[in-house]
């Protein structure tokens, strides 16, 4: 069974068909600049690259393009639009609705719009991508992946803020946390590579992209994660500034910034970026400090401080933790951070090998010392790939049930 | 020598003489509602209680109600002004100027105006009360006991945020954390109780009353601690949110919600009060979990929880741990709690005797399983003495060198 992944954006739409259950796949492609100037679609690499230019104006000339894409008869992933027997589809925000993946019907589709005011950059091009397959690809089964889902095993304690129970109740106020894809994908490959069961095992999952976030799992079941009530709260980021004191947007109030530059502020220009003046890419900030930048320098240790008080936080929740997992574009290939992120955290169990984690680098390992009692791991994420195992297992039972 | 010691506050005149180095305090008073209706002092109690009704308008005619009420002919503390060796000042902030308590001259007068912007409902207040003691006291030396200089040890890893670099640059913002002259001194009778020096012990302090914070001390210096910019950061208070995703503030204000609005709903209408709909009061919310209450059970259970997930970040970043310290009137007084928090941390070391947290109830002992790695201490705390015992010493040091 061929399954096509699609990651729908405001301006983006990202596509992959795999094969399945090889988990072959046979190809991916994006479309940036929807609604833009200089908009254009990248299929492919290498003799099949395929690169089309041209006015994409909205999201149904878009999946028009993509289609011509997909079929297109020399560089073409699929030979028919028939051999596509299902469809995922990452969608950001399953509030309490959905504490698994879904196969998308009616019922769906009204809780992704109702959920529309907890991430109303997402889940409206989410949910033009589910209603431009529909169009499409008709009655071929369609399935929702939440970024949410997985963490909607937090307990009250670790989702409930500190502030009046009605936020709560009318304005659905609480921790949903995001990545879920990530860190559920990268914890079931972690159970692989220690070949233990999930019921019996404990992880600390560390997705640390241009996004990051940290999940602690106990048996399978996240049950606490940095992001929060959107994905500003936790870690310092790319951009985003993670944990701060709200008194800061009060204080900068009073010295004359709106409400909307502070979003903009904290959403866009903090974080690495912010902190270090330099970038917001890590590389760009470790070449600077091994220059001798100061402000550099600063930046790389407190991306790791920060990241290491979450270590210890979720340690202390978990009462045993098996293996820390780090996965994203900075966890997979940025060695010298994982070193010094684990760097001091021999008194809760974690002792790196520096020799393994270099040889390690971007590829998927262990890392710690053989006597380490917390095992840590490089593994490479493929939420795209986790979107079409969901979307097989989800289409599979379907038709199971039918059958009887 | 006996020393005079002042917590001046916008609305409120707090005081106690100690008799130095006895340590002994030969009674304290508060005059409450400076400026307001019914205004009154109390002072000492049983026998020599004395309380005086009064029109107050202001810090001048407060400190003329405190002198008269120390040397009340019946009641009184003192028989003479002129006993008095030197008085030592709460002051709230000392922003990055000072590191340790001060004799106070104009210098330090100075930068306590300048750090008002920083505390602008505490350090105006604490002002008045320094000048009024000039008038009253001239030459007797006084002291300011910043709550912020403790942790002016921590590293920059600690205390900057994930914003831009102009934000510390430009308005000094950064953690500064509170509560310093409590976490010192518990960490001071914690050494004692562990019979152990200074230089090789690192404690965590938990001060829990209705504003709560936590500090990881490193060889007698902060170095890292829950409340920041402000004190509205870190734990969950009485009245206080804590921690919480900044984003939370602009998706309220998108609902209506003023700056101003949400600057009094988190600092005054949120954490314990908020979340348990209740009460700001831990025993209140106590009583109704007992009785079935779900909400304040929840409540209980969320303040515990965070407050674990920061013993386990400073865990984590202390690489080893001697003590942890309950303080404040939650951290001395609440039995439960205490055993609340401390469950499940066996994983880190902290192994707590429920017997023994009984049994110690709102006193002064140890609390930890003998076999625990890390001890476990309730130390009711005194704010007051250190004040004074800073006072006497700084007032020792620099007549000694003037007598040199």
């Amino acid at each position: 069974m061929k399954i096509l992944v699609i990651n729908c954006g405001s301006s983006s739409l990202k596509y992959e068909v795999y094969e399945m259950p090889a988990q072959t796949s046979l190809g991916k492609g994006l479309i940036e600049r929807i609604g833009l100037d200089n908009a254009r679609l990248k299929q492919g690499a290498n003799e099949c690259y395929l690169e089309i230019n041209s006015e994409i104006p909205n999201h149904r000339v878009a999946f028009e393009l993509m289609i011509s894409a997909l079929l297109h008869p020399e560089k073409g992933i699929l030979k028919d639009l028939s051999e596509i027997g299902g469809i995922g589809h990452r969608v950001v925000h399953g509030g309490e609705q959905y504490a698994k993946s879904v196969i998308i019907d009616e019922d769906v589709i009204k809780a992704i719009e109702v959920n529309i005011e907890l991430a109303p950059l997402h889940n409206p091009a989410n949910l033009a991508g589910i209603l431009e397959c529909y169009r499409v690809f008709e009655r071929i089964p369609q399935v929702a992946v939440f970024d949410t889902s997985f963490h909607q095993t937090l307990s009250p304690s670790a989702y409930l803020y500190g502030i009046p129970r009605e936020f709560y109740d009318k304005y659905r106020i609480r921790r949903y946390g995001f990545h879920g894809t990530s860190h559920r994908y990268v914890a079931g490959i972690a159970l692989e590579m220690l070949k233990r069961s999930k019921c019996n095992t404990n992880l600390i999952t560390c997705h640390l992209g241009n996004g990051a976030s940290i999940t602690a799992i106990q048996g399978g079941n996240s049950v606490d994660t940095s992001m929060g009530f959107t994905p500003l709260e936790g870690l310092m980021m790319g951009t985003r500034s993670g944990d701060l004191d709200p008194s800061i947007l009060f204080y900068l109030v009073e010295r004359g910034y709106s409400v909307q530059d502070l979003n903009t502020i904290l959403n866009k220009k903090s974080g690495l970026l912010g902190l270090s003046g330099i970038s917001s890419d890590l590389r760009d900030i470790e070449a600077a400090a091994e220059a001798g930048n100061e402000q550099a320098q600063e930046t790389l240790d407190t991306y790791a401080y920060r990241m290491r008080r979450y270590i210890g936080a979720y340690v202390a929740n978990l009462v045993k933790v098996d293996a820390i997992v780090f996965t994203g574009g900075i966890g997979e290939n940025a060695v010298k951070m994982r070193e010094r992120i684990c760097n001091r955290l021999e008194n809760i169990g974690i002792h790196i090998n520096r020799e393994l984690n270099k040889q390690v680098g971007g590829g998927k390992g262990v890392i710690s010392q053989p006597y380490s009692p917390v095992s840590i791991l490089v593994i490479p994420t493929n939420e795209e790939l986790q979107i079409a195992l969901d979307a097989m297992a989800l289409i599979n039972e379907d038709e199971n049930r039918l059958a009887i």
